[in-house]
């Protein structure tokens, strides 16, 4: 997959982990990309890099407009509306995407302005406990998944042939960094996020503040477990609020899905005979259940270091008439799609 | 360090991942060092790498005695009490190590049968997921911590010199196979155990089973935070429950703690204005701590890939009359010693 595919040149507004990282895949592929950042200091150094990247948000959302170029909002939820607002003002008819980790939110944003047909929602399932320009890097999206957003396609008006366009250039654009693309709605992804994404930073945020209640033996003793375990806990808490914050309804679900777990537990660790059998083959199952879908699990005798994806992959075609049933059928079986 | 500094043949009882590895490290040494494994299959492999290995639990037992071995049980909990009814009818005089995860178990099969005078607990915090001989490598225990424990010393009688020499031989052989001696008696280790290597086994069967029911979306979304926080989930249920199950009263306690910090995480979840700023404050600064300890946290210019521990380090020369406080010491900040 190659940039070719890619209609329009991109403009990437805000130039963290994840929009640095993507400026840089396209910059290295050789499509027209240009970038704004907030912080002169961070556009300073990508432009020191080589980087078409200004400090200056007017100007570049009037470039953006004169270019017709795909905006991708790559800021935190917290700043989302601002930049709308200021897209409204400057590039109101351009192509806009977004790779925040939050949908929902985001498209009550776009729906407040009533920008549905310019807007196609996504969100790269990747990223480090890093942030900022200094921790964006070339091939962060390879083999990752790139969630794509269709809610526009079922809201009683038909679509215009523009936005299918816009559509295809969004997945265009993430496989063309090495993605996976899986399209879902926003509020399946939501669920989902608030499962994979938002619960694991709750619980090492957790898992981290109870080792360390133990002290500097604890904090000795801790191993591999602990390590992994509380990785994401080391991410800038104000990206964990924004991310956790903005899923709020649906991370309570998946919350309260784990504290039932865990109070059965608590009992059976309280029991006169302690038992976890439950917790234990059920935890083993599904973790297994994960590796296969990842591809993760491999033979003990395989010497190969490749991992394969093992998510199934449809195929479609954009526009045609059975799109629509294509898409939400990928969305129930976590394919990833390829467009032709 | 070297194996030099070990006064006696090595016999290691129980050949999985921990056992063998060991077995391979001290073998690699050059030390004196022979093994028994209950499944003759593993035993099998094991001596076809040219190791001194038996599926005889009688004849390695009878052999340890005749050659004054350092017995190391490495075994699940639940097989801990079989075989020091068999140490007691075969070899009731040598000097005894285990490396279980949990010690107050342990302990009191050990004062059950008297054996507080030839027996030194310890614990090394290495593994991986995988267990059984097949998963047993060289180097498993470099740099990682080896606790081990010294309670004999408060029991308010006179310990054998004998003893000295055993616990100086269990410290040798974990520094000899490039571990962190640190150490502690053996409820402050379980205490500590069951907030940095048992609650996250806790956390993460929850957390696999928690993503596992958002469906086929779910785990194809899923990324490094829940491939990370779930790893664990993958080891043996059996070794998981061995491990809690025998750590129950401790565990309870981290549990708890962790189910108030999740109640507040949901009660901030369910606000009107949703609000986790506690939660991820004090769970970034309690993985910076953690950084800092372990040495993980490194500049972002530093391109050096070496992992330096931050643990302090206090050198102690055992069966000295102040060894004693200097051992308590340690453990109350978590040091790592030397000996001379």
């Amino acid at each position: 997959m190659t940039t070719k595919d890619i209609s329009r040149p991109v403009c990437i507004l805000g130039l963290g982990l994840i929009g640095g990282s993507l400026l840089r895949d396209l910059h290295a592929a050789n499509h027209p990309v240009f970038g704004y950042n907030r912080s002169r200091s961070g556009a300073r150094s990508a432009v020191g890099e080589g980087f078409d990247v200004s400090a200056d948000l007017e100007a570049t959302l009037q470039r953006a407009a004169a270019e017709d170029a795909l905006i991708v909002l790559a800021v935190p939820m917290t700043a989302v509306a601002t930049l709308l607002d200021e897209i409204q003002v400057h590039a109101p008819h351009n192509g806009i995407t977004d790779v925040v980790s939050v949908k929902t939110a985001v498209y009550n944003e776009i729906k407040a302005r009533n920008m549905q047909d310019q807007y196609v929602g996504s969100h790269p399932m990747a990223g480090t406990a890093e942030s900022g320009w200094g921790a964006s890097m070339t091939d962060l999206f390879k083999r990752a998944v790139w969630v794509v957003t269709f809610d526009h396609l079922f809201e009683g008006e038909k679509v215009s042939s523009r936005w299918v366009g816009i559509w295809k250039d969004v997945v265009q654009m993430a496989l063309a960094v090495g993605a996976e693309v899986v399209p879902s709605r926003v509020t399946p992804h939501d669920a989902a996020a608030a499962r994979v994404s938002h619960l694991p930073h709750i619980l090492a945020e957790t898992l981290a503040i109870v080792g360390d209640n133990g002290g500097a033996l604890s904090l000795s003793l801790a191993a591999g477990s602990y390590r992994d375990s509380t990785r994401v806990a080391g991410t800038d808490p104000g990206l964990v609020r924004a991310m956790c914050e903005g899923n709020a309804s649906a991370l309570l679900k998946a919350l309260d899905e784990a504290m039932v777990i865990l109070q059965e537990a608590r009992d059976g660790l309280a029991a006169e005979t302690p038992n976890i059998e439950s917790l234990a083959d059920n935890g083993y199952r599904s973790r297994i259940r994960y590796e296969a879908r990842s591809g993760q699990r491999r033979s003990k005798e395989s010497v190969s270091p490749t991992i394969t994806s093992s998510r199934p992959v449809l195929r479609l075609h954009p526009g045609t008439p059975n799109w629509e049933k294509q898409l939400i059928h990928a969305e129930t079986l976590g394919a990833r799609i390829e467009v032709f």
